[in-house]
């Protein structure tokens, strides 16, 4: 009988964050430090780094890192950031990343499902597993 | 009483390629080319792109377009691609542009979550929902 294996290869943060600061998501200077920073906190090599205006106000900023990347899409008038923080191996601490960008951002409460992506059972047919829950930045912060 | 509203901001595209072909999957060119194309295919402005070898095999790639992106991980040892395929606004056709790179990459099946991001019933309190399915693209090309 062959032996049953069960793999994972990625973890993929899917991030809505809302009532962020608009000073702070507005500026392309700030936002990528708060990615390059994020990726430094998970503990990732950074290989590339786009961060760009998007006209009026947003800003649309990917980072590279080893096999995986950081990913931030903005709108300053609705206090609104899209976020992504995709890592694969043991070696890196994606949800902590998270949590830095979006305190960063300014956040209030974030909209948070956590992809395990690349499970496998062994056939090489892959797949991905989801779980979502909210993160109250506000409360978090009153409670401490 | 106040007018509801229930509004999205993007579509994102989560998918696990398997039985890629390794030949494709790993070459750095291939997969740059097929990234471009697809934002061509779903009707996207691209603004930078990153494409890098991962040693020993494998290829990241991200694209960069107007307020979203494109990114694929693969791993040519198991014939796997992790690919992601992020789009706002109306114009652009993302499902076209996944079922492109996805033929183009091989692969024989794909695991597929679509995310509609950034809904918010006008409080600007944002979350996405999820719909995922299997997409068998051997048994598709059998069928034609």
């Amino acid at each position: 009988m062959a032996k049953k294996t069960h793999r994972s290869i990625g973890h993929h943060y899917i991030v809505e964050a809302s009532g962020c600061d608009p000073k702070i998501i507005s500026s392309v200077e700030k936002v990528q430090q708060i990615l390059v920073k994020a990726a430094e906190i998970a503990g990732a090599h950074v290989w590339s780094i786009s961060v760009n205006r998007f006209p009026p106000n947003g800003v649309s900023g990917v980072v590279v890192i080893s096999e995986s990347h950081i990913s931030i899409h903005t709108w300053p008038e609705y206090r609104y950031g899209a976020l992504d923080f995709y890592t694969c191996g043991s070696d890196v601490d994606p949800e902590k990343a998270v949590f830095y960008a979006v305190e960063a951002f300014g956040a209030a409460t974030s909209h948070i499902t956590e992809i395990t992506r690349g499970i496998d059972d062994g056939d090489k047919i892959y797949y991905h597993s989801l779980i979502t829950w909210e993160e109250d930045f506000v409360n978090e912060k009153k409670k401490r």
